[in-house]
């Protein structure tokens, strides 16, 4: 019949850009563009905005120590209606498309309910529907334990893990992250109007960002982009179907031109501090923290422990998300019997500032002007950590718009 | 581990009785209950009351002339909802349980979507269950085509059938189908407070009372429990867990000892009459008047067809949902190329009575009381039909609630 086999595309809708009949049309426009492009297109989407919150909210109702198994269940129902609505108005546009909920795909997944996994995505079904010219309407977030036969979930946001997964699995040219700002940006535009969209970033940097309070895409699907090497795009759905902007591009370092040593400032103001001051130094201590705020599944963040002064204590500081802040109090209060130490400081009242940039690993001075500005502007540093291509650093919640605004401009990010 | 085998029972619960999450605890109220009288229990549910609607508002939305295979697929996650819910519950008040969707029983259909009829349910998987002491919680309605591996959905009120097909399935000891109402009325207690509720129907009646719009069960459910012999009760969710009424019990003929002539009285007003006068009485005319209506999809109830008085000509009068009414006119209008008649009369403002009873096919005379006691209050008789359990008589809707309180007494059906 044809000739040489047409490139494939995956596009992700998240909710909001799925929230109403209305939307779901618009959807449908955009889809469209990329067919009559000559894509063979795979659309992975969420369930309409609101709608998971609902169906939690029963959960939550019914049990709160709800079975996950079954949570799974309820709450992939969302995924489900909006694949079938989608699928529904492009074939009411006269474009071939079939909805595929997990279970279908099949997309294979661990038997974590609740934060299952992606094991393996067998694509003979898709290829079977592109090969007679269907579009693939597939229900983001979710999969199916093939032992059991139960309905999994990869957890909240999971839907961009799906896209990107599915993207790896046929072999897609590039994965299209459609949502509600049209890019990603050097630092919140909310807070500096100069912030710039970026064309490209890098994955490492995009980590950074998406780890650090950037909520663009999730940490998960940008490491799994990757590791897979899937060229993603982050773009807006709310662009004219007709003539989108097409949005910034997250690739390999390699392919881009050139990096800035600097590529962003992101900040966080959901950090809770403390400090275990004059713990007593000897090997084992660290361990005797953090393994126990492990095992309650709290999320650590920063650590920052200095070389000893003295060689027989020292102090250690690390942040939790605000919310887990009491509970991991509490696992430290209990913890002292094992760890000796002066006294415990917290403070709610911090949030943390990092500046990203690839370019960091081949650039000197980037983290001593980084003190020097903020310095500059009365802004006290309480803590710094850095990775090859991070810096992060502590700073009274007060001073964050001035320190993210400073550090935009010191690092020549303004938009002209 | 055990000796024999526990019984088992179906118990269903339609949309309003798993209205709210605090209906869906009630629910499972019943069902321990049940678990504690030493069944093995399959559950039923219907999606919460009001979500099938929205769920099919959006499809109209999306596209008027929406794929039947989307719609099903969209409207099918209503019960998901609530089976994962029903069943988070029961686990959390101790009882084990798991939610069953259609394609995991499988609960096997035809392609039919959005009408599709049950073809077969392998018991493997429920039999497991139970062996492992599970209550099995299963969305009705819907099924799987296992061809094409897509959800397909039974019609709507299709729980029902559900559940009586799942009870034939599993060699269920009874099927009990909760409702709003605790049981089968001699006739609609609304418009006859004295009406009783009746302890046994046998299944023709209930078929009779069901297809003349007592909509307690739906008539699918009725001729499969006939067919498949079992033993359905229809009671009531509202009543208290602890002690509920055993409601109305639907068996064969001859489980009723005490057969009453007549049963009950039915009514419908969604009537709309058209009747053919002068219709040239040759043969094959009635194929030209019905088999159009049917090629419309048209539900044709009564059809009146005397024997010509002349051989030369005949009036028929025939029956359709009101809803229907103007399809089927336009219908007959096309069709009176073929059908040579002197003129077509139409009335939207008439009501079906029917009187009910197996015992009325070894009584004479039943027919003859019913029309003296119309005649007697000044009610007119437009037109008349019989089955062998039977009667029904069309007549002026304003007399409808008279008419049945006329013979719901004549007939020694009034409460004491």
């Amino acid at each position: 019949m044809s000739g040489s086999p047409r490139p494939r595309l995956v596009m992700k809708f998240g909710g909001t850009s799925v929230a109403t009949v209305e939307r779901i049309k618009n959807v449908a426009q955009h889809v469209k563009r990329e067919v009559a492009a000559g894509y063979d297109v795979a659309v992975v989407v969420s369930a309409m905005s609101g709608k998971t919150n609902e169906l939690v909210g029963w959960c939550n109702e019914a049990s709160p120590l709800y079975d996950q198994r079954e949570y799974d269940t309820i709450v992939a129902s969302g995924e489900q209606v909006t694949s079938g609505l989608l699928a529904l108005t492009l074939t009411s546009i006269g474009i071939k498309a079939r909805s595929w909920q997990g279970w279908q795909v099949p997309i294979e997944t661990s038997a974590a309910h609740g934060s299952a996994r992606i094991s393996a995505i067998p694509s003979k079904n898709l290829d079977d529907g592109f090969a007679a010219g269907e579009v693939a309407v597939i229900s983001g977030f979710q999969g199916i334990e093939p032992l059991s036969g139960r309905i999994t979930t990869l957890g909240r946001g999971g839907s961009d893990t799906s896209a990107v997964a599915i993207a790896g699995a046929i072999g897609a040219e590039r994965c299209d992250i459609y949502t509600d700002v049209d890019g990603v940006y050097t630092t919140d535009p909310r807070i500096v109007p100069k912030a710039q969209r970026m064309d490209r970033i890098a994955f490492e940097e995009m980590l950074e960002m998406a780890s650090l309070g950037a909520k663009v895409l999730q940490v998960r699907s940008v490491e799994l982009a990757m590791v897979h090497k899937v060229k993603t795009y982050v773009r807006s759905s709310f662009d004219d179907p007709e003539n989108p902007n097409p949005g910034t591009l997250i690739c390999d370092e390699e392919d881009i031109m050139e990096q800035q040593v600097v590529t962003g400032i992101a900040y966080s103001k959901d950090e809770a501090q403390i400090t275990l001051r004059d713990v007593a130094d000897r090997p084992g201590v660290a361990a005797a923290i953090f393994v126990p705020l492990a095992d309650a599944n709290i999320n650590v963040d920063m650590i920052v422990q200095n070389i000893s002064a003295d060689g027989a204590s020292t102090d250690i500081t690390f942040t939790v998300p605000q919310a887990e802040f009491q509970r991991a109090k509490d696992v430290i209060d209990k913890a002292r019997k094992d760890v000796v130490c002066d006294n415990v400081e917290t403070n709610m009242d911090v949030s943390k500032i990092s500046v990203i940039g690839i370019g960091m690993r081949s650039h000197a001075g980037v983290a001593a002007t980084c003190f020097q500005a903020l310095a500059g502007r009365g802004i006290n540093i309480r803590a710094i950590t850095t990775s090859e291509i991070k810096i992060s650093v502590l700073i009274d919640a007060a001073y964050t718009e001035l320190a993210v605004r400073t550090l935009h401009t010191l690092y020549g990010l303004d938009k002209a």
